[in-house]
């Protein structure tokens, strides 16, 4: 999807955010406004969200010399997810339907994302694994997705942020059938997403083949990744795609993917026929019925 | 007072709200935004927020073709105050201080302001108004304000919205002694900004000499002013000061002004010591003691 006009505040908002996780000195970040602007400004607004706003986050941490400013808060958001690990664990054991219950545990980890919202909200992230069991599915693609699953041999899942990412592990171990389990994660910083050393924080190495997509964008821009992410994209059986990052930069693609998400973003929700909140699980299938 | 860098974000918020006053077209704002980015990162942000943000204004009026984008709002304010005057004027009559009433009601109206929020919310304009008798005033400078015009010769108002004039009009029948008073409002059209048009749309020239600041600045900028208008300002016994954007303009201002606001933005609130909605009557002699 392309960029919506209100995206362009929250691209400035963002990178205002980026810069205060390297320095609280407001006359360096002020000082380094104009060339965030000044990008913004030459970029192609029509692009997903994710593309336009990696290059502002390529020139905060160049100028700022930071490769990884979010470095702290994935560090904080994988304990909290390894604090909140075992509960989770406990319940998908046993619930009547484990694989159900583990894509809920996998849509509350979903909260655990800093670039929708950068302030660590301990009630917040509280309230969404609360939720787990009791919130509404928007669009509820479970059986679909277990059934695809089920008959796969390879299935690829997309990656979204740190912390977040052990709850997609406790996600896979529920996958029914034997499929090679592939777990895509950024190929350098940028945000909160989640990179190999992250992944690897939470033990995704256990149950999935950790491989890099190449890129440093918060979400999945095909033509920005490597050539063997882009192969294992398009052989996969099961493409299953997680958070809005990915939402924004794949849900107008031709294959089918499977989106398991929040929806975090007034715009996003409203041009989709979403609230903002709501928790999602659908497909690029799915989008296009509901769009005919 | 310099722009904050939290400023940024909501210039270009106040950038797409200004662009919608004049079309719905999304493709001709997307259009326009690279032009505004370009602005602003070619703006020096160390200038106050009005300074910075009334030149994307002036683009955005040039190139949408639209010299007064905010005119349906604006003469909706007007009809808004027309229509909560007379209740307005009942309890100044009937109180036992008119002048301080007549400041509450000054400072209530203040919330018919549609740069720091764009949409027009019917509870938060009525909940300000019933507000206005028991609200706190946060450096209640009420007194001093009220001596100050007793025994002034010259007064001079700087206008701030449309809308809120109308209660400004009611302030100034409240003031004591023979003062003669000038109504400053804006050269041209700026947001939603008082202009002479809308200046008389209340009655001000039965009570004010409606003077021109021969500006477009959401503020009051004494180096874009005229000279006839700083003249005025420079030998105006008593100069009050309406709203955010005169303050934002003015609070560092070598002389004597009183200020008379709601505050509407967290930052500036946080800077100053004031908490967000806070109604304010304050001057700058007030402000050096507390920053001493």
């Amino acid at each position: 999807m392309k960029s919506f006009i209100d995206c362009i505040p929250c691209f400035v908002r963002q990178s205002l955010d980026a810069c205060r996780m390297i320095t609280s000195d407001e006359e360096i970040i002020r000082a380094l406004m104009p060339k965030l602007l000044a990008e913004l400004s030459s970029t192609d607004l029509t692009m997903p969200p994710p593309a336009v706003v990696s290059r502002v986050h390529r020139i905060i941490r160049k100028e700022l010399n930071n490769s990884d400013p979010y470095r702290k808060l994935k560090k904080q958001s994988t304990r909290k997810a390894l604090e909140l690990s075992k509960s989770a664990e406990d319940m998908i054991a046993k619930s009547n339907s484990p694989f159900d219950c583990a894509v809920r545990f996998a849509i509350a980890g979903n909260i655990l994302d800093f670039g929708a919202k950068t302030d660590w909200n301990e009630d917040r992230v509280m309230n969404s694994f609360k939720s787990a069991m009791k919130k509404p599915l928007t669009d509820n693609q479970v059986t679909g997705l277990y059934s695809k699953i089920e008959m796969a041999k390879t299935v690829l899942v997309l990656g979204d942020n740190a912390g977040e990412a052990l709850f997609d592990r406790l996600l896979i171990e529920k996958f029914p059938g034997d499929a090679k389990v592939y777990y895509a994660v950024k190929g350098s910083p940028v945000i909160n997403d989640v990179t190999e050393e992250d992944a690897l924080d939470v033990n995704l190495d256990k149950v999935a083949c950790i491989i890099s997509n190449g890129a440093d964008i918060p979400g999945t821009m095909l033509s920005e990744c490597s050539d063997e992410f882009k192969q294992l994209f398009k052989e996969a059986d099961v493409v299953v795609s997680k958070g809005q990052g990915n939402f924004e930069t794949l849900n107008e693609n031709g294959r089918e993917i499977f989106f398991i998400l929040q929806i975090k973003c007034a715009s996003l929700a409203h041009r989709n026929g979403y609230t903002e909140g709501d928790w999602v699980v659908t497909s690029t299938t799915s989008l296009k019925e509901l769009n005919e």
